[in-house]
């Protein structure tokens, strides 16, 4: 644990929010605090330095599509994946469950292991708790997470009950394969939205002593007030020294919701993937800049954001790109939207130092609704 | 005149090489100079500071591109072309007329002007010697072109003569058309590979007295010895205080016999292109990086670089890439060529003012060749 610390600078007095720094061998990661996603070990479109002058701190890779593509060892033989994507900071790697649950074909669970077949050319696999870290720690990122169960939206208690109980004894089999010592390896809080199943799951995992904690399975189609209960019953029971990741979520206001709830870490697509299809995360809420009112206008895409898509164009030059299908359009709206959520959770992170959480929260979802 | 001049700096002793300076009022272009191309006011994929990076001082936009999409009073809104895509370098704009005879449909040319459908949309359209004036005063580049007529390859002789006489009538009508001051308006050489008729083409152009002159109808599928031979006929009927552009040539060989030929100014979309089709110019030939044998390449691209492409990453990172369609891939080998083509006209104008041109093209083409 001396590679990892968790520092909490302050908390805020109205809400659960809390301002800290997780500190990693790669770095610190100001908390609240956004990663990127950069699946294949690239955020889409993105060169390093760009999201670095976006504020980003932290990046996550996808284990499943990395290991199927281009295979772990390669990014091994280059040192990992810091030196494989050129990107000096610290990185998260998920577990592969969540895709061999989403993605994968014919897949078949027990609970020795996974075994499926990769969605690009069928080839039959595995994944073990085992195998999830041996691969993780070939990978080389900073921060690692266990192999959990991700039942779908809707599943009946009893299944999400036994996934929880499977999560935990794969949780204890990750903690028992992990060789290396420079790497933080996460439990993954499961239980649906049950409260006393997320309780269930934070508690036994809790007793395994991890470094950090990851609620997982919200944000899968469940109403947002209930993932925001879900986060009201499992934060309480996570240790307050050790940092809270919400695993892929979310919009904005999600993030808001969460942060108000004592969440540090979050990781979503949505930032490059709304880009790259033409939508904007905007201060006064979204904007799709292929509508033809923006044909003419010579306005900032954002007038109060400092990226390059913002300060160097107007609205009617960004539309003009994504009209001629021209790959600078979601290369911008990307950088845009990266910028656009960093500002965001330092936003909220000032809010916290300040205690001044709860005025900024009315101030954005008034803003974000558009009546401001 | 007085806006544009062209400085001769060194002629090379045993070729027509020369190395100048062409002043726009956008600044400087060093020649021999090599413009990426812009074609819808973006170089695909790239940011102006990267172009900048790569050693870009001038770029090329498509006046029937824009034309068509957004339309030229969009860009004049903006206050011209620099404003709009955020470049405030030189910029060139073609005429229109080589995608009109390359790309539009359902074409009728006369004496007085083309008309022809939009290859997007099928809307038919005029463009004549006034009109491709007007466009290109409206997006407002420092360099326009007169309207010429191209003949496609193969055509006959007295076709290619009609076309030259033609082009010459259209030149006299763009000169008498133009009414800003702040552009220079060059003329074109027609006459496909018949030397003859590249004498007459540019006989009448000088006559016309334009600031520089184009050399167009080449690379259209003749054999590399017509157009160069094409090259010697045409470049000595020029006037040695004007700046020379061979147009949309091409690859290194030919720019480095054009420059031996006395050519100052070229633009071609190949290293962007083939940037985006994972083939790399490197100082030991062409590289196609999706090739299985640089699945574990730790290497660099090209060691002699030092774009990011070849810095910061390995040849199986690049290749990584593009196997799994990320848009990094286009975009990082796009940057490497257009790194590669500026390097290579910077070499030549550094052996021209050294007087060396004959020996460094030895040279190149034994390491194009693989063997050295």
């Amino acid at each position: 644990m001396t590679l990892f610390s968790y520092t909490c600078d302050a908390t805020d007095s109205m809400t659960q929010g809390r301002a800290g720094v997780w500190h990693t061998p790669h770095g610190p990661l100001q908390t609240p605090g956004f990663m990127p996603v950069g699946t294949l070990a690239t955020v889409k479109g993105l060169l390093p330095a760009q999201l670095r002058a976006a504020g980003a701190q932290m990046l996550l890779a996808n284990t499943y599509h990395l290991a199927l593509r281009p295979g772990e060892r390669i990014v091994e033989e280059h040192g990992g994946l810091h030196r494989f994507m050129n990107w000096d900071g610290p990185i998260l790697t998920d577990s592969g469950g969540f895709q061999v649950f989403s993605l994968a074909a014919r897949r078949k669970v027990d609970d020795e292991k996974i075994v499926f077949r990769s969605h690009i050319d069928g080839t039959e696999l595995e994944l073990s708790p085992e195998r999830a870290v041996q691969i993780q720690e070939s990978l080389g990122a900073d921060c690692i997470m266990c192999l959990d169960e991700c039942p779908p939206a809707g599943e009946s208690r009893e299944k999400i009950l036994a996934a929880v109980d499977r999560t935990t004894r794969w949780a204890q089999r990750c903690r028992e394969a992990q060789k290396r010592s420079d790497q933080a390896l996460f439990g993954i809080v499961q239980g649906g939205i049950h409260p006393d199943l997320r309780e269930r799951s934070a508690e036994a995992l809790v007793q395994l002593d991890f470094p950090g904690y990851a609620v997982g399975g919200l944000s899968v189609g469940e109403p947002p007030a209930a993932m925001y209960s879900t986060l009201d019953a499992t934060v309480p029971v996570l240790p307050a020294d050790r940092p809270r990741y919400l695993m892929g979520v979310g919009k904005p206001e999600d993030i808001l919701e969460a942060v108000c709830r004592g969440i540090d870490m979050f990781d979503c697509v949505m930032p490059t993937r709304n880009g790259r299809n033409a939508m904007a995360f905007t201060s006064s809420g979204p904007v799709r800049i292929r509508n033809s009112q923006y044909r003419s206008d010579l306005g900032a895409l954002d007038a109060e954001c400092s990226c390059p898509a913002c300060t160097d164009y107007t609205r009617s030059y960004l539309r003009h790109l994504f009209v001629a299908g021209e790959m600078l359009g979601p290369i911008l709206l990307s950088l845009h939207n990266i910028t656009y959520y960093q500002k965001l959770v330092r936003q909220l992170r000032d809010a916290i130092l300040e205690s001044r959480l709860q005025s900024l929260r009315s101030e954005l979802l008034t803003r974000w609704s558009g009546a401001a």
